[in-house]
């Protein structure tokens, strides 16, 4: 039996991820099931996408149940897609794109259109547990995923932007794609990139946010700093950062997920 | 062997919840614990009371461990419930009587006096560890309910009080009863309210708190109007509620729960 | 098979958590993974050191992997200890030993140097998923301690300061060690202290922090006192500590874990 992975935006305040607990003990009671987090920002697509990316490497075959799910009760498809050895069950918002696409791009996909497939009966705004869930816990425990439903063209499904990135000699601008609960930065961008704009380790760079200018040095961890300097390194996704040590960059330079990043060389 | 479900307003911050499934894991070494929520506002009993009773529909049969205990210490009972195919186990303070009555009223209620049935030594201030987990587990283990100690006539235990509603031609006067992680407020009213006041599918509401009022359709979902806009609904528990699309409704209104709400069919 | 517990400052809302539980799962398929905390405040040692401490005494016998390393990628050692039953793998910078101490000391010490308990590529930021998981996920599955690298005498390994207490007649001075979600206000000193400065049940005292000073009464728990009162008694971990009834003491008297409080017997 494949494990269950499961991630929302729901949070553990109100009983929501819990009832989907239910529903997947009920359906699949001998399912190993691991939350990937429920700590998503509620409706932040791009967060959870970068979270359930994060995590496939490093799971066994499985199951995984996503719903970030801004456009819940509309016309926004739910599906299931099949790669690598793993499924991914969720809306069809650009959430799953990027794990799929880390475990070796969709093979197969199918809207979730099957009724027998659903909770008896469907409400408008609450598709994790009338849903997702239920098709979720079902192929868990060995349904086949041609009985999901419809199938869909791996072109149609919908994609998040590419987030910008631009390289020249001496600089390299970038959106920053992730904030963790550190304050590490993670940037659109990785070590080719710094070896394009003349950057090696112990390089000294200035980072410059929309409102705050510093500078970091280019190293392989925290520690290479003294408390409170900055440095620029390969994160554990394999992507360039900006972290303070035993601090909080992004609080430093008063960035979100999305904002604009530009570092230069000194 | 029954699941056993936890429910807490102890948080994750500080281990209580973790010492409680080490006393479950000691105990019944083959449960299967699923955490329904640790994040219930310390000791707010009708919010503890809300979230259990929105799980129990959506599970398999299990025992429940509710413990949002304002009271430790003092006089109020530890009791075990027999409702439906479940068994919940918790203070009698009110905490587990709508889960019960969900699942179709208490059959058998018993206070946990069996001195075996506790840890060596009981404290006065963490009875999640010293007296509820140990009897949710020997019950999940398959312990007999009538062991638990003396039993306790159901018209005694603690019940909340039943929030306010009243109803007239074109006007609706509750409380809100439950505010969400994305600031839907739940009300103490139903879609047959609605009706009553002269209400339908696309009828406009003044929705009135005490600081805000404002404009509202009556909908399915969020999606079915603009961003930013409001909708009157029947959520996924089946009460009225009132949402903003993509926005966080409790904060516009200024809403916690039990604030009055008033809705005048325009 | 022994239990897996499991403890980080990671937080839930990244999914550095989860990495690390598909890294379990992948190594040890059948292992019972208990979640201890993961809202460990960031880079919080003693915080950490206190929770683990606090849970080991009610788990079945268990491999403990906790991750609370503001070290990471620098010299200190990544180790696993035996202490009674149990196996602790975490970073040696102090998490560990008051948790060895209460499952009754360290037996043996080693350092995590074998490469083949490794994942293949060691990153220098996240020892979690690429060191510790893969390490104790081994140890649960089975593998013997004696395989995960060279020894380490247990006289080596690193401590947390000892908190301040100092005791004459009448007055108690010491270090808070821990503040939990209620605000309950956990001191260095026990029941027996308060015997030395000739307190006993139902005593008032004069309880001081660097900014406030109030009026406690010595009792067994919060609802001895009216709401709003404050409370110094014998707390779960049988530890002195200040509460106030349905209150925050901490906030009351702005109190950190770490800053002096004062008792004086009035």
């Amino acid at each position: 039996m494949l494990a269950l992975a499961f991630l929302t935006d729901y949070g553990t305040h109100d009983g929501f991820v819990a009832v989907c607990h239910g529903v997947i003990a009920t359906t699949a009671p001998d399912a190993r099931v691991i939350d990937v987090s429920h700590e998503v920002p509620p409706y932040d697509v791009r967060h959870g996408a970068a979270v359930l990316r994060r995590v496939v490497p490093y799971f066994p075959p499985a199951v995984y149940l996503a719903v970030v799910d801004p456009g819940v009760g509309t016309e926004r498809r739910p599906v299931v897609l099949r790669a690598g050895p793993s499924l991914l069950v969720g809306p069809d918002n650009g959430l799953l794109l990027p794990a799929a696409d880390a475990l070796g791009s969709v093979r197969e996909a199918y809207a979730l259109t099957n009724p027998g497939w659903r909770l008896r009966a469907v409400g408008a705004t609450f598709h994790g547990r009338d849903v997702f869930a239920p098709a979720a816990a079902r192929l868990a425990a060995g349904a086949p995923i041609t009985d999901a439903g419809a199938p869909v063209p791996a072109a149609e499904l919908v994609r998040l932007p590419v987030p910008s990135r631009s390289v020249r000699a001496g600089e390299l601008d970038c959106a920053s794609t992730y904030v963790d609960r550190y304050g590490n930065v993670q940037l659109a961008a990785t070590a080719a990139d710094l070896e394009v704009i003349g950057a090696r380790q112990a390089s000294r760079l200035t980072v410059s946010s929309p409102s705050v200018v510093a500078t970091a040095v280019v190293a392989h961890t925290f520690g290479d700093v003294r408390p409170g300097d900055l440095v620029v390194y390969t994160d554990s996704d394999g992507q360039l950062a900006v972290a303070e040590n035993t601090g909080d960059a992004a609080v430093r330079f008063g960035i979100r997920a999305g904002d604009p990043v530009r570092l230069t060389v000194r």
